[in-house]
């Protein structure tokens, strides 16, 4: 319907930009804020634009206070002025999206205690980085948001970053711990001081600082940044009777019209469906949001587009470690009630020969009866997101261990060693199903174990493994050299990557001990050993 | 069977290499040869390696001669000694891959005329080079290895470096012909010097130099690399009286095994079948063969392993441009009887406001009649090579236009729009099919249309695109000064990436315009007027 009226009602000034660049803003990696409100051309997305353009009429600082279902009708207030109207509608769209959580304990109004939402938030907050105001921060949240911003407080401004989480580890939603403790070691050498599994206990502000209050004891920062994450903006939804979620999000059906057939919704105010697990559950993703929008307008025009169930796929940049993940995690797979297994592997992301090769490490999480692919997560600073997007694709087809191995990878050096990574982590999974060589978590406890070492003399030289009682044995020599060892003791074999402590397992077995396993990725993902 | 006698017999003296690295060990940024040997422990892969690790015995500098299939008897030479010896077996691997194509008219023996094939090719080109004895050096063939010579010979040495192609593209099996132009476009700019449609007519070789002999002229040369692809080492195969195809590849069944039940073949010797084309095919690439080599052992080791139809992708690094394709180009496409239809389109890799975002340009192939989705190529500086996997993965599961539309990726600025590139790419392929917006290749002649300019007038002015008549009216207003166009004419609208034109063709057609269309990709994509 190109003949259609629209009009855009937004609370806010700013409209239309590109707010997961926001933390990139406050970095100082892209300098003029208007770089989030252009189109790639350079015209800013204002509402002459989309008047011009699109033939779309925009009122911005207007707040809509009620929507009256039965006569069509939407009552609105100015924000500047106080004003207020009514408009009718033919067909209403709810993108309201959602709101930072707010904690109990937390002073009001403050200038010092802020949230992270919308583009007002960046602009006042890279004003105070600008004057100089901010040399210690606390992020109160170790999510996307509470990540990013570590990195750009830390990496341009030379702040002191102290970040908290209730949770066990950070990233919780798209990490199992092992990967998170990685992840967190890494922030840690990034000069990143964390508190994980340490909630939030107060606040106080005083004209010279705030004070945290948490488990760990008190911390004065000069700013807090509070990330715990976001809630629906389903208000004015729940008021008009429209149906919501146990998450707090509008519940839409795939075409995304909410239970009164003239009002759809889009983006973070609705819940969706998760394609592995069946949950109906609130995803706050930029990437989401966009397509849904594209639906409803589809749908409105006449169309018949769907919203399918989603992977929820998602990355984040942390200095310079890329961090992805698809499906679900391990934790979430056996909430889900799979019979779940893993594998996990560090592999170079380019040919190991190749110059820039860097090493990403991954775990794959799959269904033990049914060989169903559920999820993979990976961090490390080479080409993570890749391996997850091509993931993705398998998972939104239901794919199993076998399509890892079917699976087909434009390659050359420069992009992929021959044998791509999500190969190498299908055959150990598959090896771990047909021949019983089951990896242990990189977390596991290695007390009372016999750890054979398969790497060089140099390698263990260079970096001695050293928890528990150990043997180096290359794997070179592990044929020859098999029966050193003692038949009596429970071995865990461990190499760099994984590979060589995989095959090493299997050699051992050949020779009668079948009381081995071997380490998944190696000691490069064990967390306080690893190299990142 | 891990206790299985396994003997390797191989005529080089070199085993186990990185043959797909060779050629940035002749460009210098490999320095050091044994890199493309050791594994990325360092340990490198000699027989006493693989003796003591795999327990699998190498023997090298000797050539197979004959196959005696009912005595189960393999005849070799050695090409030290010259000495006789034959060995029986009771599973035989052919594993004998490809040799370059010999054209007619070539000097025989010369140390000037090289193929680029084997280990001791690389070494020997290498010490050339350092030597100083190349200044100029002729290529004949555009495919894979050619293109990346011209980098490994332009890049570091600083050689001048002409390629012959006798096609009238460069890299016709993975790109269409417009696409092809632009990467030529760019070698170009890169120094390289390239003559299409262009077939060697012969050589001649001096004291001081080699004579190319071509349609385009007398070329004098240091070097000459023939490069004009391979052909399957089937011979063994074919005495002894297996089967082989029009490919003349060794014809094996999905398990690997050929028409002998105790004989396998994997690699570059045999042939494949494509998934989209059905068509049966020889496609050297290190990554299938890798595959292949461990289904064949895996299943006479008594696993049940299946090499399934390939799609077919692959990417090659020319300078700073990243080459990639999956599955079938317009031409194969057409060729297999698809109703066939193509869309092009300008994206940034990353979110465009990100420091360091790159252009790629993509063309999808898709069938008309049923939506599935054919093949993906693409070239650019940006992330080409993950959009082309992602597809793949799709491609292999029979994916349709909807599912593009439907992929998740893993989004953040610095790995992705937010609007995935493919997602783009499904919407404008719908778009043609629903809407008739359909798009004209880049390569389209422009002579006697209108050309209506979207772009803004700074585009416009930076770099006026002045094929024909042009009336630069930026897209923002052709809603208002849409009526200063003629409705008598035949407008073609044109911007810098496919998306302004593509909705102001929507826009004029809504204005009562039907003579409307629109350059897919923009005018980056136009070859010789594109930014690369």
């Amino acid at each position: 319907l190109p003949s259609a009226k629209v009009l855009v009602i937004d609370r806010n000034s700013f409209i239309s930009y590109g707010a997961c660049g926001m933390p990139y803003y406050v970095s100082g990696d892209i300098e003029n804020v208007d770089k989030l409100r252009e189109t790639p051309y350079g015209i800013i997305r204002d509402p002459e634009f989309f008047r011009s353009a699109k033939d779309i009429e925009i009122i911005t600082e207007t707040q809509v206070e009620r929507i009256d279902r039965e006569a069509k009708k939407i009552s609105c207030t100015s924000t500047k002025t106080g004003e207020s109207s009514d408009l009718s509608y033919d067909k209403l769209i709810l993108a309201t999206g959602a709101s930072p959580i707010q904690l109990p304990g937390i002073p009001k109004n403050s200038k010092r205690i802020i949230t992270f939402k919308v583009l007002q938030d960046a602009i006042d907050l890279k004003k105070s980085l600008q004057l100089g105001e901010i040399e210690k921060v606390g992020i109160i949240g170790g999510g996307f948001i509470g990540c990013e911003l570590a990195e750009s407080f830390g990496s341009l401004w030379g702040a002191d970053v102290v970040l908290f989480d209730a949770a066990p580890t950070i990233l919780p939603t798209i990490l199992d711990s092992e990967m998170a403790k990685a992840v967190e070691v890494y922030l840690k050498t990034e000069g990143v001081e964390i508190h994980t599994d340490c909630p939030l206990e107060g606040m106080t502000e005083s004209e010279e600082d705030v004070t945290i209050k948490t488990k760990d004891g008190l911390f004065s920062v000069d700013y807090a940044v509070m990330a715990v994450g976001v809630k629906p903006n389903s208000g004015l939804a729940v008021e008009c009777g429209l149906k919501v979620g146990k998450a707090g999000g509008i519940i839409v059906d795939d075409a995304m019209t909410t239970s009164d057939p003239d009002i759809s919704a889009a983006g973070d105010c609705v819940e969706v469906r998760h394609f592995v697990s069946g949950r109906s559950l609130q995803l706050p993703l930029g990437s989401l949001a966009n397509r849904q929008g594209r639906i409803v307008g589809s749908n409105l025009g006449g169309g018949d587009e769907r919203f399918g169930a989603v992977v929820g796929s998602a990355a984040v940049k942390i200095f310079d470690m890329n961090v992805a993940s698809t499906g679900l995690t391990e934790a979430s797979a056996k909430d889900a009630e799979f019979n779940v297994g893993c594998v996990w592997g560090t592999f170079t992301d380019k040919a190991d020969y190749f110059p820039g090769a860097e090493n990403i490490h991954l775990k794959l999480v799959f269904d033990k009866t049914s060989s169903r692919l559920l999820g993979l997560q990976g961090y490390g600073k080479g080409e993570v997101v890749k391996r997850v997007d091509v993931f993705a694709a398998l998972l939104k087809n239901k794919g199993r261990l076998e399509d890892l191995l079917d699976m087909e990878f434009a390659y050359a050096p420069p992009y992929a060693p021959a044998v791509d990574p999500l190969f190498s982590l299908g055959c150990a999974a598959r090896n771990s199903l047909l021949e019983g060589v089951e990896a242990l978590s990189p977390q596991i406890s290695l007390d009372d174990k016999l750890i054979i070492d398969v790497r060089t003399a140099q390698e263990f030289e260079n970096k001695p493994f050293q928890k528990g009682e150990t043997l180096n044995i290359p794997y070179e020599r592990i044929r020859e050299r098999g029966q050193e060892i003692l038949k009596d003791k429970d071995l865990i074999c461990v190499c760099s990557k994984g590979v060589r402590s995989a095959e090493s397992l299997r050699i051992l077995k050949e020779k009668g001990f079948s009381n081995v396993s071997y380490i998944g990725g190696g000691v490069f993902m064990i967390p306080d050993f690893g190299e990142e």
